[in-house]
């Protein structure tokens, strides 16, 4: 049940206490994927699963804007603080739990909302009426995690599986040619990078050559199931402050 | 210019300083209206508006969730605090402005929003490098804007013309019938009341039966044009804090 | 009862859970009123209400700063933030209610406060102990509402009547000459204007000249009528936060 | 000048950077002085020094609430937190240096306000562009200063003096006899209190038969005199933040 | 039992629900104390009385840094804001609570920190689970009090006594003769100083020739006394809300 | 240079623009090691680290409390939130850059601090006038990373080293037996568990038989000559916001 699409008298009859927020970005992925790449991916994570899963579980519109000022070099990039996004994250998730929707999974599209999802997530299941945890799909796709970039061969296959004509196939070569091949400008584990453009020139990590619909097919297909998967997990935790 | 679907890159060729940042709200329409109903309507506007406009104009992905903790008795509603949608707002379109997108208009479609749209505007205009202002769709449809309800003809006549695939027609007669004459429940000129509930009982203000496809194309005629003459007006403002 | 004026032990033989708060502002009304206009008014308006309801109420000491920086281009205008000038009000609100009086009309002067102040009361009225709704004086005066400016004949005739002693009559033709017809900038139903003096030199909106002793007196008794009636009905308001 | 009875165009012709901010608290004095004790004495020493000084100072309306928590247990007590009260002075002060007058003395009536005070005061002069100081009047009555107590000697003498009609003489045995002589619940140096109802049952500290109009003369002689002092010294400082 | 150095199952032996959170700050104190010296003091002074107290005290971490803003010019001096002392304050005694420590006094090193203390004290002991109260060491050694500079005789006799190591006893001649009398810049009795350079060349003020390690010893007894006393009184407390 | 132990005379002698701000944590490391076990690590490395550093490096007081909450089932547990956390780390970075130290690298010592220090970071290096860096030592040991527990091998080692006497060896075969092989409970990538005695009984992960002295100082080694090279990194970056 994607909640946008439905009325109010028909979001009552849901009988679930499920819920998929997808959590997305709006900044650049390179000269060929779009800036909405992160919440494309997310929705379609969380549609699939939503789909598979043996139940019903409500679909909340995504968040389009995430914590992504690192890429502010780049035209386009949009953001809000950390602070602003886990406040807006907890406002929803207080919202849905207030119809009954309280254990909900933030399915999250981007690497700079992790740190701030699982910090909220913290806020909401120790304090608020409600039991929250992220989820972030390409952490959930066995060994292909770690072909992971930016703009790379993961996030380009999904999108050309899923939305095919969001990617500039003919950018492809030059996409890889001028991006880097490791995220970050590092000494030792300290990435001494607080801005993209540091280490990437036209914003790309990884060779999103390596990428294609039918690996974009196995990525959806391995992160829908592990969510399906944590969908039951998430459905036998008892939300709200513990009692001592 | 849709910024979630293009690249940074492409999003980089733009030469003009104007954006438009649709501002919806995820809230209870009546038994016949989706609860996206006040985004798919601004981004309607923004979109139509965009096309015509004589010039480029960026558009960003729109504010799904906004200012209706008033319709949280009925099932799906989200919302934030007033507090945190602004942070919201203000961030995002300080980082329009950070890319040169500075004069920016808030194509809003919830009339929860427009208190908190003109304080942002304000303390944007200001005190930051950008010029913002709200624009409210359904006050700039002429004589029109006196039918304005809640899921009432209005926002239930733009919907059948531009999105006609959510409005459940089947259901506008226990609309009209379940819902009430006007919004509110007032005290001479004061609405003493802070829940919609208080005074609909299906969520529905005005007759939807009154709105038509036809009458959606000429709303949604008449908010483009005065959104485009507003873009005019906004293209001459001066951003930035005055120098007194 | 005026708080200020009682002692505690006074205080606390009042039977009643009713309180005014008058909010005004210091804020530029043109060159022949005061900038404590909107102060002074909204304490007559509470006072005169006060008087004439049957029952006890009680009025605690008038805001005398709100939103006002609008209004800085003119010299004299205090101002605070929103957010400031919001914890203020709820603050008092609700140690107002801490002593049992917690059905709590915000009589307000200044149209500069209005959407702060049904934020506000909102916020109170959903989730503290006690209920609050604001009240706009100039809007409870039937027809004579549409004449509303800024140091116009509204506001000019109330002073004339209820502070005679505030108005330069002498100035009365030069405030009318230099001032402007309509508050604000307008394109369509936007307001591109956020100071004041883009749209009126002198800071006066209306026709002072227009007011008189006689006006003032007739204004004051059509708004505080119209707010006992509005104790009536807040008197049967069920404070603190729903149960549902 | 009072900023609240004056235009704006005649506060626009003030050629100073001196401006006083009474700062009083709505508050229990016991059961012979008003609630409004503080701001009633602050203004009045206010008053006097801007009248005695060789000079033109502007006098901003008093702020009617403060600090005063501690006070709650009495009817009629009303407060902010002193997050609140420190905005809303540091908001208004803001406003006063934005037309010139950015050397404020906050002249303060309330023991409970002190702390907070120095501590805005210090935010303002050391990041603002503004220098304020805050003043307590009956810290500067020389040898009177070791009477203060509350509701007592030195604060019922200024009334006396400067607002007699606020006084219940008849209760002054009543409030002697009940109240305590000392402030505070101590061990060591230390209060633990932190609610005055914890040491006075009427919420009277001293004896306020010791006062009397005449020594309400000489209390706001001195404190007046003692102000004037201290706007001299205001005006040779430099504001805004310092340049090392 | 000082809990840094236990483990947590040592921890949960202890049956009282008395601590002590020591309070420092890391600033000037001459050329010839340390940096650190408040922090040193207030740490001796609450190991000390936990000592001698007749029954089982917990004794945090000391807090290392507090309100020294006014001592910026001086180099090594670091300060929060005087919200993020509180703040800290606050959290750590929440933390206390939780565990059944909710009877604490916060060991305070430094004159800076005093209102800041007493502020968040009183918020604690009114809204949270927990009583606290802030005891200042220098205030509490009797007659020796009146002799507090800064850098001077007492803070450099309770460092000789307690940390001998750390003081340059051959500036102490030095830091006599350039340090100053009095503490502030005074008009009357307020302190237009909001930094320390205003009124002392090189930090100090008093002379701290006139301490010794045998003063120190004594007033390190006076003090543990007084907050052995203190913690009985603290103990007969009943921490949370009050129930009115 | 040890802040906390130098005069401010000494401090402005140095000549260097470097800072370590070692940032600790109380919180459960199991029944065998201190409360204090994570500021005792930090400290360790960053003062090793700083006497090895082929130049002068300023180091501040270690933060003792930090984002731990998850560890609150077990006794003297301190923490605070994440957002006083930051706040203080800030303020502190600032006022170690107002005295010309402005690149700081935060040494941390505890797993539950990271996120919040990267973030903390990129505020401070993109917005302010200081650059600052996270380093986690137990991250920078090569290969030993692995073996990261909590209460563990590495840091029993690390303590075992440098602080002996804070570690019960006597229980180690009790801290082993009754902790968890793993941290966190875990649904594919997803942590489940906010809290630690969801999935370890005595708080312990990994079996801290296998530290020891001998590793302790290879550990120490390890980190400490990474943080050297790490310092030379940050000495040649250039603080303050970009100028694009």
């Amino acid at each position: 049940m994607h909640i946008e699409s439905e009325t109010w008298t028909d979001a009552e009859q849901t009988e679930t206490n499920l819920a998929l927020l997808p959590v997305g970005s709006t900044e650049q992925h390179g000269p060929h994927a779009p800036l909405g790449t992160d919440t494309l991916n997310a929705e379609a994570v969380a549609e699939r699963a939503a789909d598979e899963y043996d139940g019903e579980v409500v679909v909340a519109p995504a968040v389009p804007v995430g914590v992504a000022e690192e890429h502010r070099a780049f035209s386009g990039t949009l953001w809000t603080s950390e602070s602003t996004f886990r406040d807006y994250v907890r406002d929803v998730v207080g919202s849905l739990a207030h119809h009954g929707w309280d254990r909900v999974v933030l399915v999250n599209g981007h690497g700079g909302n992790i740190a701030a999802l699982r910090e909220v997530a913290g806020r909401i299941s120790r304090h608020d009426e409600a039991y929250a945890v992220p989820f972030t799909w390409f952490d959930e796709v066995g060994e292909h995690s770690s072909d992971m970039g930016h703009g790379g061969p993961l996030e380009t296959a999904l999108l050309q599986h899923a939305n095919p004509e969001t990617v500039h196939e003919d950018r492809l070569d030059s996409a890889a040619e001028n991006g880097s091949e490791r995220w970050g400008d590092w000494q030792g584990r300290v990435n001494l990078a607080f801005d993209a453009d540091e280490f990437t020139e036209n914003g790309v990590v990884g060779d999103p050559r390596e990428g294609s619909a039918e690996l974009g097919e196995t990525l959806l297909t391995a992160a829908a199931d592990a969510l399906v998967d944590l969908l039951d997990a998430v459905a036998a935790r008892q939300p709200g402050p513990r009692d001592d």
